[in-house]
């Protein structure tokens, strides 16, 4: 019962030799999405998952779905079940190489879509049947996703971790984030501000650099500040969905601490969950469903 | 009475030929502050003068001030005069060239600061002798600024300008606004979305990426999506500072007349100046100071 588990985003590859749910060899590469054109997806993946034994059923998810991705693999339309929808195969020359990959889980209106967190979902149900409340899975486009009875009811993605990335980056704020660390004061007084006057945050943001440039503000306290800032807006257009509810945010590393940190100022204790563990849970789960 | 007035910022440096206070020649190049070492300076500006007549006595505003400029033109605080302070002399090696830095302002608490602004609101008053109100300049860092009696009171930066170039170019909304112009009606109706609901600027933003995805939103649309998010947040932030006031946007083009359009979307009726004569303007209102 050998097969191959893959998480296939934007910039990375990862797969995990699997023997039914037990995983016996993992490896990662750089061969992103975002790197490949539509035919060079299979070379990729033979190129990390060598001679490992059970290539014959690979189940993908994440960005290799997407229009640029493998194969398009179609949006399941909210509400739907917190389960993998029917997996996608990919055209594949290699004799022997089956690979089928979960479908993202799509939004009409508000408009929004995910692509690998519907799998993540599914793992963490998978892993605590019958949780009803609120997922939190912060990133690059952190999603908030509403639960109940086994179905994703409703979503909202915040690009609050990319914004982080392009105005630490590509603007005047660069000069004030040129150093390491995060200081975490600055971060929990800036996520009570942001939350407050969500209105300023362009205004606070150039006050990093002012306040660098007049009193000297340290780089730590400056990524603090950027971060807390956003997240502090995030979680007041969330409110509706962690005031009072169960919440359990999927992620690991600092990133996911604080989210954690800022929703314990609000009084929200959340459970915080290995996105890592969930994702396989979740290509388990959809191995399961999948496997005739 | 030859002289030479120069606008000199990060980007660019413009400099006009003046025989009192009537411009006979003016020129431009990319050499701006950004692009150059303190020791640069000079040959930056003979290279662009060449054999005017007048180099006796150059006037320069904007970041060649800044402590990456020429040499640092220490701010002035608000509250301050809003007629140029004390010129800084920039040291020289030509003979007969002499070149005098307009500060820039600052201040301490909410900690802000301009350099190049503070002449163009000089230049303002210069042409509006007595005029009481609220200044708004458009641009990568639109500042609010708030006059009386001739005097800063205060002011606020929003990073609004750089936030929509950073998040257009360098965030997944590149894909959705690779195209041209922007939807007048799609800025409208985001304004009023970013005055209302400030918070949800981070979903609002991806929504923008996934309404591309689901339902076909142009580039225009996203274009213009994108950048009246930004400034609703802002006006709602500023509002204060508009509400019941009387107020002159300073700039020329789309971005000032979008501000205008917001503003009058909001009962203000807002004076619109251009840029470029009210920086003269403040040139010449600080030769006229500094002149012996």
């Amino acid at each position: 019962m050998e097969w191959i588990a893959a998480d296939w985003g934007t910039s990375n590859l990862r797969a995990w030799a699997m023997r039914g749910d037990r995983v016996v060899a993992e490896a990662s590469s750089p061969q992103g999405m975002g790197a490949l054109a539509p035919d060079q997806f299979e070379d990729a993946l033979l190129a990390l998952i060598g001679d490992w034994p059970g290539r014959g059923d690979v189940v993908a998810c994440g960005m290799v779905g997407a229009r640029q991705g493998w194969i398009e693999a179609p949006y399941t339309m909210t509400p739907c079940p917190a389960r993998p929808g029917a997996l996608v195969a990919a055209p594949a020359r290699t004799p022997g190489l089956r690979v089928r990959i979960i479908p993202g889980v799509a939004q009409s209106d508000p408009a929004d879509v995910m692509r690998g967190e519907e799998t993540q979902i599914a793992g963490f149900l998978h892993l605590n049947p019958g949780w009803d409340g609120t997922l939190c899975l912060p990133g690059t486009h952190t999603k908030w996703v509403q639960l109940s009875a086994g179905e994703i009811v409703s979503f909202r993605t915040f690009m609050s971790g990319e914004m982080f990335a392009a105005l630490g980056a590509h603007t005047v704020l660069r000069h004030s984030l040129a150093g390491d660390g995060t200081d975490e004061h600055a971060f929990a007084t800036a996520v009570a501000e942001g939350m407050a006057a969500p209105a300023q945050l362009a205004q606070r943001l150039f006050a990093i650099r002012a306040e660098g440039l007049l009193h000297g503000l340290s780089p730590a306290q400056a990524r603090g500040r950027l971060s807390g800032l956003l997240i502090g807006a995030e979680l007041q257009a969330a409110k509706g969905w962690w005031l009072g509810a169960d919440v359990a945010v999927i992620g690991t590393g600092a990133l996911a601490r604080r989210y954690g940190a800022a929703l314990a100022a609000q009084g929200v204790q959340a459970q915080i969950t290995d996105g890592s563990v969930v994702t396989l849970a979740g290509l388990i789960a959809a191995h399961h469903g999948a496997t005739p």
